[in-house]
């Protein structure tokens, strides 16, 4: 097996890497009085990648971040808010992230367009900006080298626990530091009165050198390879956000395109992305089961790519998985309607290595030994549809009577 | 309000057209012992068009009746059984399908050319002919001018009640019948051992004379205006199937296209295709609301459409509507990743007439008001997008915890 070329870092967070301080504050946004405030801060300006949700309607914070990062400029800080996801406030909503974006900058003494701002929580409702206000003060004056956790915790909406990771790579006889935090799929609100809604924010910060052209191709690369493989129901966020910031404190030179440095970047921080990517899979509300659904063999990866994700998605193979029914049909016909192309007739199925259908035909395994897979925490399915060389990976999990529950109930 | 030009006729089936006949039977495929087999038998050669699903794996019968249908050749008969679906069964299942239609040919005297096929139930594994030989030579025995009532039961898999109408319209003076029959996404499996699986099986008989060409074009649209318009789940099968027979016998002048005749016939047949999708939703597994989503003024009847599916199929808007929670943010947000075009910023959005968002923001009417529509049986949803002249309407359910329960629980 391969070596990784990274280490992990134990208790890792987003402010191990050096040169950067985290906080994370109660501003009273949410009636449960847990932390809703996080600020990130880099000491010197950071070279900036992003990654933003496609649904038209942007929140505000998006709109705004992706005109800041479309300049290409460095980036200092990001303020983020969990209870108001200020998204569908029209004029009145970018204003208010532009005034978060001001304040911000202006107690850390820096320019207002280094300052990018995220939220999650309640659409459709204005900010309580003297809130805001007082709660980006706290947030400043709590900036720590020790702040990351509870900028982890300040993030969260309905999560079951923060997610954070961070690892150690070397370059160029320097230890770079890549880490990472993110928020999930959890949709309980905190009061009668919310409208709860899932949105995954995550940021990443590392204190490497490197090319901001080469940061972008590998934010892009690793966001498809990561947050873009998961699905916990399917539905898009107004404010899926995903920020990496490079400050470039570890010493390290620069990190070049082509390089052997590069792919040992690349690796590290695709294990970053995809960590985070399935430990909001593994937080997903309700969930019993973690899924990786592996499509083999398909024309063209976006064949494999879209039939991984017709069956990760399908309601009726997420119900089966939460009964720990083996119920293959169900994969088959996901693949069937997917759109993907590929010969019917030859595709075999395996749950994890046993064969389920072969060349489009029961295998003849006795479902009591296929039963024995699904019932597992975790397991794969691979379907060989033997119809070309490209293959894909989506991770997903079972769809249970708590998550109706969790988005049925939660107002009285 | 403009008069309908037809006439429901109360307790009205697929044999109320003239020269039809049909039957109901148990051939033993299911355990519960409730009936499994129907037969549909024309006394003349009828007109047929049908629609089938898109799946790769078509199944057997699928894969058999659209040979026959591409031929343009008259049909006399439609010989169905639930219990099996005869999917993923290879060259023996296709052979199998051959042969049932032969027995019923032979049994009938009729060509075996004109014998159609229909199958819904487990998939993956070999249909068992002996009892399906005897099925079929019960269901001829059985055929009736008064057995169609007793073919609707016998489609049923977990419907909880038969699903058929009958209309009549005047055409050269003489009463030209529509009927029709379907059965829908019930998923329960009756043992243990099953593997249960939704597929929509609907049957239209008609005594009307009409144009094989025209009837293919009317049933084209009025499939794209009734089956394909309906999400339960979201979920394909490999099953689906559609058959429309027309057997001349009321003894009208035929009805040719672009004639006032044409669009009376066109009237009623979309009529009750409309009324058997809906009542497939109404049937749905775990049902507790019937929502109807609307989208107007998109750029195109595809952006509508598009839009409208999307709204339909979240699974996040589905569990609110469950819950009985206004929770517009989640119906912005899926119209939003829809990828429907439109401007964002003049979307407007009603639950029923009531004003729920204006121009893209909250229209300020209190949730209360709004939560007392959604906590409704049945209501709708109006999306205008203000973005072009096309609309579109989609008929969908809510998920409750009955139909996690039913789709992940029929095993011990």
């Amino acid at each position: 097996m391969k070596k990784n070329s990274f280490k992990i870092i134990s208790g890792g967070s987003i402010t191990s890497p050096a040169g950067f301080r985290s906080s994370g504050i109660c501003a009273g946004l949410k009636k449960s009085g847990k932390p809703d405030m996080a600020l990130i801060s880099s000491e010197v300006p950071a070279k900036a990648s992003a990654a933003f949700t496609s649904c038209l309607f942007a929140a505000a914070p998006v709109v705004y971040d992706k005109e800041i990062i479309s300049r290409g400029k460095p980036v200092s800080a990001v303020i983020i808010n969990s209870g108001n996801a200020n998204a569908c406030t029209g004029r009145k909503g970018l204003a208010n992230t532009r005034m978060m974006a001001k304040t911000t900058a202006s107690l850390l003494g820096i320019k207002s367009g280094s300052v990018l701002v995220s939220s999650t929580g309640r659409i459709g409702v204005q900010m309580p900006m003297e809130k805001i206000g007082n709660g980006i003060r706290k947030a400043v004056s709590a900036l720590s080298t020790k702040g990351g956790h509870a900028a982890a915790a300040a993030i969260m909406t309905t999560d079951t626990r923060p997610k954070e990771i961070a690892v150690s790579i070397v370059i160029s006889g320097k230890k770079v530091t890549i880490a990472g935090m993110t928020k999930g799929a959890g949709m309980i609100a905190p009061g009668m009165n919310a409208v709860p809604h899932a949105t995954m924010l995550a940021y990443v910060t590392t204190d490497a050198a490197i090319e901001l052209r080469l940061l972008d191709k590998l934010l892009a690369e690793g966001t498809e390879l990561s947050f873009n493989r998961i699905t916990v129901d399917g539905d898009m966020s107004t404010n899926d956000t995903l920020i990496v910031m490079a400050n470039g404190q570890s010493g390290n030179k620069t990190i070049k395109s082509g390089t052997c440095e590069a792919a040992i970047f690349r690796e590290a921080l695709l294990h970053v992305l995809q960590h985070l990517a399935k430990a909001i899979v593994l937080d997903g509300e309700g969930v019993t089961k973690f899924v990786t659904v592996k499509v083999l063999n398909a024309p063209t990866v976006k064949d494999a790519t879209v039939c991984a994700k017709a069956i990760a998605n399908s309601l009726l193979c997420k119900t089966a998985w939460f009964g720990g029914d083996p119920n293959w049909g169900r994969v088959m016909a996901a693949a069937g309607y997917s759109g993907a192309s590929f010969n019917p007739d030859k595709a075999s199925l395996y749950y994890e290595k046993t064969p389920v259908v072969k060349n489009g035909q029961d295998a003849g395994t006795p479902e009591k030994k296929l039963a024995g897979i699904v019932q597992r925490k975790s397991f794969t399915i691979t379907l060989d549809l033997k119809s070309g060389i490209h293959s894909s990976e989506v991770w997903t999990n079972d769809i249970s009577y708590e998550y109706v529950k969790i988005n049925a109930d939660y107002h009285t």
